[in-house]
């Protein structure tokens, strides 16, 4: 065990512009301070690196403030408790905290939830129990909201939050049509997770493909990637669709200027007119108050095995730079997770 | 009064490539057949023309099908029963219904709505008391939801949507910004009808203008214009904000190919998700349900001079083109309405 009066730390060296480059980030160590009253030690042992952290990296005007340079990359993680000198932790306490790209941190306790390992693996608390499960859950239930029989597609749907978007729509009645990236992922999605169609936006016909999977058209639309898959998406919205956003993973990379594609804009506007539509921008904290529903109706789907997940462990916090970047390019099969203790 | 076996009418006589003009309408005149059994004949005394009525000339896929070349252009009408055999009418009565650009008509009577010419000027049933004022009721009530406070920006406000937009959303609570074109209108927004500020979207500095007027960003925009309207708007939207869009007149004459401007689609996206926003189109009619609140409503709210309104009277169906033409220029001033019959 790493000397736990050491942190091993993730900065951010410099702001990228487009696609992350590993020179954006820079492994530093510090010695940590002697915890004072109130205060705990915690040790990560699980590090969720998700695509958000993307726009953390611009120094944008967001619903969050980017990481300073310099600055520890944010996250949220799994930890234990080394030492306490809080009485509401005791030492080989296991929380969930956002602690952000490092091995060690100390903490006052605040915002931390502790976990039960008895009941379910500690990582899927960054995962199919988490802050992604948790988006699938929220915009579901309060944007997409789909009927029975309507067609659901959603995209990175391999992923954190379509696996669980494409399986608890299906809960909810809806027919679940997944886009991924891969003749696998789209295996997958078919074959192990119950999606009712699967399609690989890679394929040449891919947009024909995604018609023929949504005969009657595509009345939610999970958003989380743009580009391509919204292009083709787009033309198959029935009247009243709903869109729930909660990415844009294709976007993230964009340059700050003016795309040189054609507008879009005025044909969009205008469709949303006149089928209709609601396109909806969300961040699951605005429904933290459904998270006690989610909790107990989730860990009853995964017991039931209707409710299934995969996770990407990469080992090794030095290896996490390099982990998000291929995030952002797809790389990953299934939650991404990087272990910095055993 | 015009002989009542014949109608005069305009028919569509070719579908517009971008701005109507004259040429795209005919004056027709026809004999009309007897009345049978549970019929009555209709002379239509007001004809609404509102911004929907471009959409209804192209040969688009639309929430309404397209009026056929060498058929009856569409429209709400207000019309007294000349004569009837359907025991539900007699001569005389005055109903709002759907007849189109025509001086006379048969009906079985289906769909008409009989009108009280005490409780308020006829007229008003095309206008602020019907399809234009219930736009602005169930936009405001369902997706706009103004708290007390915010800040309400609504386009083409001085228009028979607009003002009434602007005019419920006080009644609701928000502090309402009006956009109009020419100082005149602006004038009238502010001095007339309450707006707490009326920009000129004309002006130079139209989007500093603005931005003053909104010194805490906008919470709800009702749009209905699209353009360089949403171009000054869409920067001061703040996190949450609602966005209606019951109409996009800025784009209507807009051809099919593709704008030759940068795409801001992905930017917009962007900001969707960044700031929670909800875009979302709508129809009156899906909120028909709410037509007697409405009614109940905004006639005690015109009876307690809460709520106002303005007619553009043109007079003669064999104007309604030009006035047509004019109302997508924004040459109007209130709500415009054909007088087709004293």
């Amino acid at each position: 065990m790493a000397n736990p009066s050491v942190t091993t730390r993730i900065v951010l060296a410099s702001r990228p512009s487009g696609k992350p480059i590993t020179a954006n980030f820079r492994l530093e160590q510090e010695t940590l301070r002697d915890l004072v009253e109130g205060e705990i030690l915690l040790q990560i042992l699980y590090l969720s690196l998700d695509p958000y952290m993307r726009g953390r990296m611009d120094d944008a005007k967001s619903y969050a403030a980017p990481v300073a340079i310099g600055g520890v990359m944010e996250g949220g993680t799994v930890a234990r408790v080394v030492s306490s000198r809080n009485p509401a932790f005791k030492p080989g306490d296991i929380v969930l905290s956002h602690s952000g790209w490092q091995s060690h941190t100390i903490s006052d306790g605040n915002g931390l939830r502790k976990l039960d390992p008895d009941a379910a693996p500690i990582s899927t608390a960054l995962g199919i129990l988490g802050m992604p499960g948790f988006t699938a859950y929220a915009g579901l239930r309060n944007i997409g909201r789909p009927k029975a029989g309507e067609t659901l597609v959603v995209a990175a749907a391999s992923g954190a939050v379509g696996s669980a978007v494409g399986q608890i729509g299906k809960i909810f009645g809806a027919r679940a049509v997944g886009i991924a990236g891969g003749p696998d992922k789209c295996r997958y999605l078919y074959e192990e997770l119950g999606f009712d169609a699967a399609i690989d936006h890679r394929a040449s016909d891919f947009q024909t493909q995604l018609a023929s999977a949504c005969p009657n058209g595509i009345d939610v639309y999970f958003e989380n990637v743009g580009g391509h898959v919204w292009n083709a998406v787009f033309p198959l919205l029935n009247d009243f669709a709903r869109i729930p956003i909660c990415g844009l993973i294709a976007h993230y990379n964009d340059d700050a200027g003016a795309s040189r594609d054609p507008d879009q804009l005025p044909a969009v506007m205008r469709t949303i007119l006149r089928k209709s539509l609601t396109l909806r921008g969300f961040i699951q904290r605005e429904f933290a108050d459904q998270r006690p529903d989610f909790y107990r109706e989730a860990e009853q789907w995964i017991a039931e095995g209707r409710l299934r997940y995969k996770e990407d462990i990469v080992d090794g916090i030095e290896n996490a730079p390099e982990a998000f970047i291929g995030l952002l390019e797809g790389r990953n099969f299934g939650k991404l997770v990087v272990r910095i203790a055993p």
